[in-house]
């Protein structure tokens, strides 16, 4: 397998990203659905939160001026209902007081009615303002704000019910690959067919990182129906193709793009993930342009180039900031190798802070993913690691 | 607020769980569904994959001892269809061959039919074995490993098109307090009243956890009321309170806990979130008794207990390992105080890796989390974090 060139993660990474729009295309949805969702307005609030003060403390509303001086030695005597007002944490503070007494600095009078407050306080004290939260015209989230479940709650408190986020991208997964039948059925009733599962896993992936999966049926090795078919595909905001893509006889996927468009990218210091192409073909569509990902066609390095590649753009597509890995600080059990050049990742299972290198080559062996917790990403410049080395184990979800 | 006894986070948390039972129910669902759910059987592949020895090149099968002493100098001629057939990449070997020439060491003859095979090979060369990836019998999963998108494909892969899976936990979520009113109302009307929106929020964050969130209506402060409405849910898995776990005169919830179980933790070493309580009611249900968590009303109080608490209690209740969390290195860009004897969440924005605190107190201010990017968490024997130090940071999402 001859590569013409072979392009550095990073930079195919960025000249993918470079031609890369976001959405533009927006729609209105409840906040309960907004979840993940980024905002395609800004956000100001039309209310005070709280839209009164408040008690920060149970205890007895009074004004501070009549408490001057009080001290258990010295108690002030007020009167329960018009110059003490019983309050508990969080609720209003009549608009005729301005301070808080603690519970515990008052006591009930003897004489029916009135109160002890043995603690003198200044005006606004154990009292939280109106608009302390949130002021009236605040600007909460901007344009391109990603929501969490904490920012719901923000939007519900003042009163907003639906908002304007932008439209999930819808991405495009075509398999292809002669050999191949589709997940459901039985080939072992044809010698050499083999079930095809990349769709389904890079589906889930998209879905897990904001896009929508666009399942396509699998096209054979044949490069006219792979032309047609990414040209109906190309509705879509981008489009994943598996299999095909390196150099043999009867890869035909770069060829494709080639022809469609431009074949930005092929060949890459990945291991597993080489044969990746990514290129753009030309639409009348509301972008102009369409980002093609042609992954190899072996699980493992399907999913890898996935991870590195797939990732970005529909983070782009979509507007989500990339998030920082969920890493797990590890010490190698055993020496890993890998080639100068290729930023190379290890399937490593670790456990008790060990992690026991599964395998580095294998790009068609899923089961040295799905018997991993983490992948060791070796950098281009190293020769492998060795046995005892502290590592950041990225988390395999 | 003065509580009896403060419990530390991490003891409060060994008790909390050593009272939970992970689900016993399970479900079955297909396998395009089973994404981030919890296998409730063990996988044993009834197929070797690939069922077939493949070709790892583009080249011609052959037989190895035919190609001995083969060299660009010494080419051996073999007939094309006959005694080398012509591979892709993936493709069955056939059964008379054991090994595959790579195309590049391979010339077409110019006697027709005839290929110059110019490398010799030995036996197995560049052929992947069935059951290179899983053998028949192989164990693929074990009962309680959690899925993600790439086990997915592995279990279509060995043509399994349905799981078993443990049944999510349902979790309750009540809202407590006479002051609000349902997140759709307009409370400017009636003075003192807030929109209810920790119910949401705790809702996402369960469902985001593998829970499913069941919402209850908002109960006043009255103590009966409390009680039915824990009784009310207690067909649930869980149950989520949220308000009148202080120590105030209208808090009713710790005391309707333990007068239907037992209390086991009120007032935690958590800031905020101090007023936490942590219990179990009886139950006739299946696991005998319900984990009952109750978190303060001010929705920061509540996030961070929830995020303490809450997420270990659905964890093991869905049998979900427990991720890393997504950090970020930064360094702080201003002093950072906090009290001993809490562990502290502060609100901090990181940009261009320096965290810029936004708020440590605050139990009330929902702002401080829906506008900072993470939590730098203080340590309980520390009193604060100096300007400059170095921090993870947990990306809040």
């Amino acid at each position: 397998m001859v590569f013409k060139k072979r392009t550095r993660v990073d930079l195919a990474k960025k000249i993918l990203l470079e031609h890369i729009n976001p959405i533009e295309r927006r729609e209105r949805v409840p906040i309960k659905d907004a979840v993940g969702r980024v905002l395609a307005e800004e956000i100001v609030s039309a209310i005070d939160v709280p839209d009164h003060r408040r008690a920060a403390m149970d205890g007895y509303a009074v004004r501070a001026e009549e408490t001057t001086g009080a001290s258990p030695a010295n108690p002030v005597l007020l009167r329960e209902g018009a110059d003490c007002i019983r309050v508990h944490t969080g609720s209003p503070v009549p608009d005729e007081m301005d301070a808080v007494v603690m519970i515990e600095d008052t006591i009930p009078a003897e004489s029916g009615g009135m109160v002890e407050i043995r603690s003198a306080v200044h005006p606004n004290k154990h009292v939280s303002m109106a608009g302390e939260d949130v002021c009236y015209g605040d600007a909460v989230f901007g344009c391109g704000h990603h929501l969490r479940g904490c920012d719901i709650a923000m939007l519900g408190m003042i009163g907003i019910s639906h908002v304007h986020v932008y439209a999930r991208p819808r991405v495009a997964i075509i398999p292809t690959g002669s050999e191949l039948v589709p997940m459901q059925s039985e080939p072992e009733c044809e010698t050499g067919k083999i079930r095809e599962t990349n769709g389904i896993m890079v589906g889930l992936y998209v879905e897990k990182w904001g896009g929508i999966p666009v399942y396509r049926d699998i096209v054979i090795d044949n490069p006219d129906l792979i032309e047609k078919e990414i040209l109906a595909s190309a509705d879509c905001d981008a489009i994943i193709l598996c299999g095909g893509t390196s150099v043999g006889a009867r890869d035909y996927v770069p060829g494709a793009i080639e022809s469609l468009g431009s074949l930005l990218v092929h060949g890459v210091g990945l291991s597993p993930g080489k044969p990746a192409a990514l290129g753009m073909i030309d639409t009348i569509g509301e972008t102009g342009a369409l980002p093609v990902l042609s992954l190899p066609g072996y699980p493992v390095a399907c999913l890898i180039a996935l991870f590195e590649f797939g990732r970005p753009a529909i983070s782009k597509l979509a507007r989500i900031p990339l998030m920082p890995d969920r890493l797990m600080r590890a010490r190698l059990g055993a020496k890993i190798a890998s080639k100068i050049g290729y930023l190379t990742y290890t399937r490593v299972q670790v456990t008790g802070g060990v992690a026991h290198p599964v395998m580095t080559a294998g790009a068609g062996i899923l089961s040295s993913v799905t018997g991993s917790n983490g992948f060791v990403v070796i950098r281009e410049e190293l020769e492998g690691l060795d046995e005892g080395d502290e590592a950041d184990v990225i988390w395999i979800e």
